[in-house]
């Protein structure tokens, strides 16, 4: 059984930043918070791909432990596909262009072991679809959903449900101030727990993460890379990391989960530091938790 | 004797943001250091005023504890003013203007007091200008000093010259970035500290603060306010919060540096939550104290 189920998207990415560029290179919301959560759960992914999707990138995941059981094919469609391109500074990148091919219609369906996960992060996609994936799962300790600003603007009635069923919503700085119209994120976590979730998490990127909860705030720096390459995925990473320590270690104690956003924290920052899913891929224990340790020298007094 | 000496601004503001706006009010690099220096330590000020300077502004520096024989009067001449308009997100201001009125042919000299100081704190401002005082102080334990991209621009020499005197730089994201021409902050740290100073800290506004040393990094989240009202100043608070607690506690270990940061933080925090020095001059050790516990609280796990 998958104590931890995500789904999301996998992609063929294509890349330009000033420092690195790459076409066609394994991306997606789903993996990228697939491959950070595999350190430390038995993660299952729920996505669809076209029957163009390389086989490496499929055992890639495998290796890694993913439960490929839900990773649909759809033989006769192509893969989703993303080109972005960052300028000096690695903010937003300008979309190139974006091709949903087989995630257009995609309609998710858990397997036995993915119904029965004990978690669930829903990355960014339709709320309608979140909401199909919920309708399937059994009884999960804790739901985690991403969403972004397109459907906060284009389907606040289907968000406003899903976030009524979720426990966690993950969330981009200014995407928690859009959802909300506050101007200050404290405000804003307040007025998004008034929604549905217990617990805020607010990605800062370079600026690390906020955590809000009835416990109160917990903020943790990002872990500062000597050169970012591309932020593709950091924030999808971020969330692996987060749902992955909770679902491999984590009670829900306060103490766990002011963990959990540092486990995401560390472990986006390896994503940063090179191209696509070339740092994350080949992380492994011992290089995370050497950071991790690094990471408490330079935040805790 | 003051135990801390800051030579700086003494300013007549008049601020625009969205929310609050003031004519004429007491501002100044040297004012806001001051004033949040006072909690800590005893804190004297080098600085110019004119002939048009209030006297309630004058007492109420008094009343906070700082030793005011630094502060020459020029009789004749009138007070620095800036008029500054923030917009919505309250980022860098449009300056409106700039009157250097007694501060343009300031000599700053120190009293017998200040010269035997033993923490120096040089305020943005002429690097040539910020020689002489250094000139002046006897055998200080550490001097900071703070600059800006006009000084960075236009006098590289002279500010390589006391970059080379100063133990720390404490400075803005940006300029840091500028000074060394790196592109992360990690390696703009490494750069400056090849310059001269030992420690470097820099501020990055509503995302807090990373400080640089040979003992590491070491990096605090901002105080969370609700809402943010008139940024003008927190760089100047934090500098004196943080020279303020090293100057009234520390010996200069590693924890004493770190919660240093934390003291510069916190109390930047009051100053932007109003106009001007308005929540700075109100402050109190016991809400400053309140806060403080709130800030480990939210950065420690």
């Amino acid at each position: 059984m998958s104590k931890l189920a995500i789904v999301g998207t996998v992609a063929l990415d294509s890349i330009e930043t000033p420092f690195e560029s790459g076409e066609e290179i394994l991306g997606g919301s789903a993996v990228y918070s697939c491959l950070g959560a595999s350190l430390f759960t038995k993660v299952g992914i729920c996505a669809v791909v076209g029957g163009d999707f390389p086989e490496p990138h499929a055992r890639l995941l495998h290796s890694a432990g993913v439960d490929m059981g839900g990773l649909e094919t759809a033989a006769d469609g192509e893969t989703f596909r993303w080109k972005g391109r960052y300028s000096e500074d690695l903010g937003d990148p300008e979309t190139v262009f974006v091709r949903l091919n087989v995630c257009e219609n995609f309609k998710p369906k858990l397997t036995d072991r993915l119904r029965n996960a004990e978690f669930v992060f829903l990355a960014n996609m339709d709320p309608v679809v979140q909401m199909e994936v919920l309708d399937q799962v059994k009884n999960p300790r804790a739901v985690a959903c991403d969403t972004m600003n397109y459907w906060i603007e284009n389907s606040p009635d289907d968000l406003e449900k899903i976030l009524k069923k979720v426990n966690i919503l993950i969330i981009n700085n200014s995407e928690a101030l859009d959802l909300s119209g506050e101007k200050s994120i404290a405000a804003a976590a307040r007025a998004i727990m008034k929604m549905g979730p217990g617990t805020v998490v607010i990605k800062r990127g370079e600026f690390g993460s906020a955590m809000f909860s009835d416990e109160g705030v917990f903020c943790a720096p990002a872990y500062l890379v000597e050169k970012a390459v591309d932020p593709t995925g950091a924030g999808d990473t971020f969330a692996g990391g987060f749902m992955g320590y909770l679902s491999g270690n984590g009670a829900g104690t306060p103490s766990d989960m002011k963990k959990a956003v540092v486990y995401g924290s560390v472990l986006a920052s390896f994503t940063v530091e090179s191209l696509g899913t070339e740092s994350i891929k080949n992380l492994n224990k011992e290089k995370f938790e050497s950071r991790f340790r690094e990471f408490m020298r330079m935040s805790q007094i």
